[in-house]
């Protein structure tokens, strides 16, 4: 799997692929990467939070988290309910429950500081994201 | 530079760089893609614009486009606050006229429907990212 | 732009009954009504639309329309991945279809003045609110 | 006014009212339901606040209840300023001062975490509800 | 009046008055400037509007004064039930209609390009302007 | 520069200045007070932060203090992209750095609760004031 996203990567420098936007003209550019920034974000926070016995500092990683989450959430929606389509679903019936545990753990992340959450949130980006980019192909 | 923009995409899949936020926290984690996503949706919606004499469409691609165009700034603004430090300033001293002429092309792409302004401020946002990663490598 | 405005403009573009409020606290207060409140608004903004020939009226319902049917989907958005539970798509497996068909619908709202369309999104919105009351009764 | 309120929820039920929106095309189409929900949201966030010795769920629901009560602010002014007309001042010459009232308690709900704001809030929007639909009958 | 906002603003060099935000910390910082401000906006965008005959400028047009008139209402809004006090409304009864009034010329605002609705509007924001300054002597 | 400050406010009571507004139409109007008023808010919760022991109140003014520095950057930012052009920049080469480093403080104002980060802002808000008020005189 790490050698097609490699593919993906070149494929997207050579011909650059369309990007994600809250659009819904639609503009037709979606990207899972924004999702994944946003995973990104929220995992570094956490560790920031873990390491330090600031109050202060820990009160601001909490408030940006709440944020960085919704975000994530955001991102994943307009990939869901927007990019994918009815044949699509045909080919991965698994999308659905996909969308919804992804959307679960931008949840639990904003709850708790637990750096297995962020893992386990980009885990499932990577599993989207690795769709995504075959539907892309095909 | 393409081989660089390859390398840098690799390693990015090697070792994922951090992505970028909208943080402050400061969570460290940034990436000029955020803002490549929303000039290339706005490049797309100007295409369609152009494309489309539905006024009721039209009408939504400018709404839209102004949104994303919004968000293009944003994103710039985050990597050139809060990113860039003065020690890249001494290496890049070219970097505020470059933010600056590149917010302001998303300011044009607002006003009009020209798809080379979108092509300008896609090819200014990615002399930031070169510029970025080179920092990242230092 | 207020921060909740600028953070979550969101929450905003973007009961004696417990109702939706976006927390995922959680709160544990949840109302399908939200939903429809802004399908009703939009049916009501489409049969305005229709009845004006006035090009300027048009432009602004067409900006309001957008911005009820965003905040329409991001309270079917809560409801779906903060609501409901693992148990409840036991009894409910049609649930993420119902869901997803039903944010489709909020897209199809922004596209075009056919009032059928939000008489379908109120149509699945009270599908959507038969099985949370059920829920709830349970 | 317990009975009319049933009534009211009766008839909405046979016949859904319209509801609120923050619309201001007009749209026409307004419910105070929407100002209700919020000060639930607010109610729970308090209680849950004050059965809680965990300081970073305190922090959530701080951040949390400061957006729920803007919301509910912003329910109540849509309400106020866009809803009411001078025909209602005469006739309920009261309502300015009761709204003031209210959304002053917003701010008070912001502030502390004492239940009994929230009640005060939600029987104040009770009676801007009553006063609401008495009009509608008119 | 115009020598009493002359002396207003001569204070306000000699020792920096307050300034608003929307903050409901209170943070005890207000002014009526902001206010002032978009309502400047509206109306140079409603002069802009109708001097232009180019149909896409006008849209931006339309969809950026709605914006305005809702940071307009927001600042008054701010200023009504956060600034000012029931010893305020003692002094000045006429206050509740006055704001009442001025944010419905936010929504007649958004809803025509009649310069001297923005003319009334910015009269009634001078007003309140005035009634301010006059309880920040007392 | 007290008696220049001093003829400007004059100037702008006889004949009223634009005002600043996120506009981009562009509307025209702009004033560096809308920055200052946010870092003079900024400035009363850092003080009131110190002032208090109250964890809840500290939590509340460092959510707010979040959002009136973002503020606060916004109105910067409008003056430095869409105000400013290359003839200003001509006469006044100092500008991009004098704005980096405003919002760098914008930055610092959200990390600690130290008054002088916020006198600091609120002088080097000053200094962009002077140079936006000549270039309206020129």
């Amino acid at each position: 799997m790490l050698l097609a996203r490699m593919f993906n990567a070149l494929d997207r420098l050579r011909a650059p692929r369309p990007v994600s936007a809250h659009c819904d003209l639609p503009c037709g550019v979606y990207d899972p990467a924004q999702a994944r920034v946003e995973a990104e974000s929220i995992k570094a926070i956490m560790e920031k939070f873990n390491a330090s016995d600031d109050p202060y500092f820990r009160d601001r990683a909490t408030l940006i988290k709440e944020q960085r989450a919704e975000e994530c959430n955001h991102h994943l929606d307009v990939l869901w309910y927007q990019y994918f389509q009815p044949a699509h679903l045909e080919k991965y019936p698994q999308l659905h429950e996909l969308f919804w545990s992804t959307k679960k753990l931008t949840s639990q992340a904003k709850r708790a500081n637990d750096v297995a959450i962020a893992d386990q949130l980009l885990a499932k980006i990577n599993e989207i994201a690795d769709i995504f980019w075959e539907t892309k192909k095909a």
